[in-house]
C-alpha cells in the first residue's frame, strides 16, 4: 500500500572523520523514501528552491517514487551543515539555512489521497497536524520528532501525539518528552501522550517498540528489542534514523496485514535500511541496494540475535 | 563442571533513589559466586575479615556454594560506599576501604585445582595472573577488569589478557583499553592483547559478543547480540555486571561442550541473572531465586528479540 511522506527534502554539507561533502541531497523526507521506495509505493511532500534540479528529481523517480507533491518555490532549497567527530553518535550543527522550507505550506495532491499509510518526518508539529487533518482516512499514521519541538513547541506537539499510531524517536527525546530517565516508564508517559505504539531508537545499540493497549486486535505484546548491526566503519551516520524509519515503515505497507509478528520485522527491516544508509555520504548507498542485499542483511540480524539460525552451527 | 571464581568478597554501602543500605554483603566474587550457583558448583577464594560471620557464611553455603578459599584475616573486610542517581547507570564512589583486601594473596585450596572453569574477577591484574598461573589446567579462563587497572596497571594487565579465553568487560573499557571510539574496531584492537572472545557489556542495552578464530573449533562465528530485559524499576545496579558473568559462566560451566550455540544462549541467561539481581538492594534476589524463574525470564528474553516464539500471535 501506498505511503505518503510529508518531511524536508534539502541540501546537506557534512563532515566526518571519512571526509566532507558540499550540498549533497538530503533531507528526513529524502532518506525515508528512499529507504521505503524498496518495500512500497512512496509519495512525497515537501518543498524545493530552485537549486534541485533534474539531477535531483533523479534519484527520487530511478526509485520509482512520485514527486508531484513535491513543491517548487523561488529561492534556495533547506540547507544544513554540520559535523560529526568521536564516535559519530550526535551531529554537532553548524548552519541551518531554511530558506523556501520557512513558508512551507504542505498541500496535497489529489492524487495522493488515497495513500493508507501516514509518514510525519520531523517538522514543525503545526505542518504535521495541517496534513494529518488532510488525511482522514489513513489507516496508519507514524511519525517523528526532535527535542527542539519538545522544548519549544509541546503544545502543538501534544495535539499531534494524539493523532499518531505509531511515534519513533530517540532514547534522549524520550527523556525529554516524559521527564523520566527510566525509558520503560517514559514510554509509558509516551504511549499516555496518545500513540498506540513508541519506537524508542537507540543508535548503535538498535532499538525498542513498546505497545500500548490499542495498537493490535490479539492483545498487548511485551516491549520488542531489535539489534544494529555492529559496524567497524560508519561513513556518514545523516538520516540513518529516518532510513531506519524509512525501511520499517516500508516494509510494514507492503504487508498484508497489521500484526504484531509483521510490526517485529519491520524493526529488523529498519535496522537494515539504517546499516545500508550510514555505508556511503548522504543518500548515496540508498540509492542503490539491491533486493538481494537486503534479505542478505536481514538473514544477519536474525543471525545476530537470534540463539537458533545459524547454518555455521554443527552439534554439539 | 566447577567454576573457580577469585575476587572480593564486601560489605557495600549503597544509596538509590530507592533508598540506602548500610554494609550489605556485596563484592564483585559474591554476586558472581551466587548467579553461577544456580546452574553449577562454584568455588571461591577471596578474603574477609573478622566482620565476616557466619550470617555471611550462610548466604554462600545456603547455595550449596564452597567457601573453603575464603581466607579469614584480621581486620575489617573490603567496604565499598557509592551511590546512584539519574538513570543509575553509573555509580558513584564515596569510599573504598580495603581493609583486608589491601594484602590479599590468594591461595588455590587443593581441594579447587581441579576447577574446570576459572573467572578471574575485577581486581589487581597482578592477583589474577597469580591465580591464573596456578590453574595451568583450567579448561576455559574468564576475567573481567575496570578503568582504574587499565589505566595505571596495564603492563601487569597485558600478561593476564593474554592468558584468557574470554573478556568480559563495558564499552566504556573497551575504549580505554584500545583507544578506539568505534565498538567493532575497538573490539578487533582487544582481541589481539590475547583473549578469544571478547563480551562488551551495553548496560541497559544488553551485550555484545565478539569471537577471534580461536574461540570456536568451527569457525569464526559473526558477533552476538543479547538483549537486556526493558525494566521499569531498577532498585539497586550494583553487582548487575558480576551477576551478568556468573549466569553466563555459570550457564556455559554446566554444558557439554563449549560450542557457539551454547556461548549464545550463555549471553541469554547473563541477562537474565543480571535482570534479577537489580530488582533489590545487595545480594538480596540472587539469594533466593526459583529456576521456573530462570527459565521464564530466559522465555521472556527470546520474545523481546527474537521474531518467532511468541506464543499469543494470531495468524495475519
Amino acid at each position: 500500500m501506498s505511503i505518503l511522506v510529508v518531511g524536508s527534502v534539502a541540501f546537506d554539507s557534512i563532515g566526518t572523520p571519512h571526509g566532507r561533502v558540499q550540498k549533497c541531497l538530503g533531507g528526513a523526507a529524502t532518506h525515508f523514501a528512499l529507504a521505503a521506495s524498496y518495500f512500497t509505493d512512496v509519495r512525497v511532500i515537501a518543498v524545493v528552491g530552485e537549486d534541485f534540479g533534474p539531477e535531483q528529481e533523479a534519484v527520487f523517480t530511478r526509485r520509482g517514487i512520485d514527486i508531484r507533491g513535491i513543491e517548487h518555490a523561488k529561492g534556495l532549497s533547506f540547507h544544513w551543515t554540520g559535523e560529526y567527530s568521536g564516535n559519530l553518535s550526535e551531529a554537532k550543527t553548524l548552519g541551518t539555512d531554511l530558506n523556501v522550507f520557512a513558508d512551507f505550506e504542505p498541500k496535497i495532491p489529489e492524487a495522493y489521497l488515497d495513500s493508507e499509510y501516514l509518514f510525519l518526518a520531523n517538522i514543525d508539529p503545526k505542518l504535521q497536524a495541517k496534513v494529518r487533518a488532510q488525511m482522514p482516512n489513513a489507516k496508519l499514521v507514524c511519525g517523528d520528532t526532535m527535542n527542539y519541538w519538545i522544548a519549544d513547541h509541546r503544545e502543538t506537539l501534544g495535539e499531534v501525539l494524539k493523532e499518531l499510531d505509531v511515534l519513533l524517536i530517540n532514547d534522549g527525546e524520550v527523556r525529554m518528552l516524559s521527564g523520566e530517565h527510566n525509558t520503560v516508564r517514559g514510554a509509558e508517559k509516551v504511549l499516555a501522550m496518545g500513540p498506540k505504539a513508541l519506537v524508542v531508537k537507540h543508535g548503535e545499540y538498535g532499538a525498542t517498540a513498546f505497545f500500548g493497549d490499542r495498537m493490535f486486535l490479539n492483545g498487548t505484546p511485551n516491549p520488542f528489542r531489535a539489534p544494529a548491526l555492529p559496524l567497524a566503519e560508519v561513513v556518514d551516520p545523516t538520516g540513518a534514523g529516518d532510513s531506519f524509519a524509512g525501511g520499517f515503515y516500508g516494509y510494514l505497507a507492503s504487508q498484508p496485514s497489521l500484526t504484531s509478528a509483521a510490526f517485529r520485522r519491520a524493526l529488523f527491516y529498519g535496522g537494515v535500511m539504517g546499516s545500508f544508509a550510514v555505508e556511503r555520504f548522504g543518500t548515496e548507498r540508498l540509492q542503490d541496494v539491491r533486493l538481494a542485499e537486503i534479505e542478505d542483511r536481514f538473514r544477519l540480524f536474525k543471525e545476530i540475535s537470534h540463539l537458533e539460525e545459524h547454518p555455521g552451527d554443527v552439534p554439539a
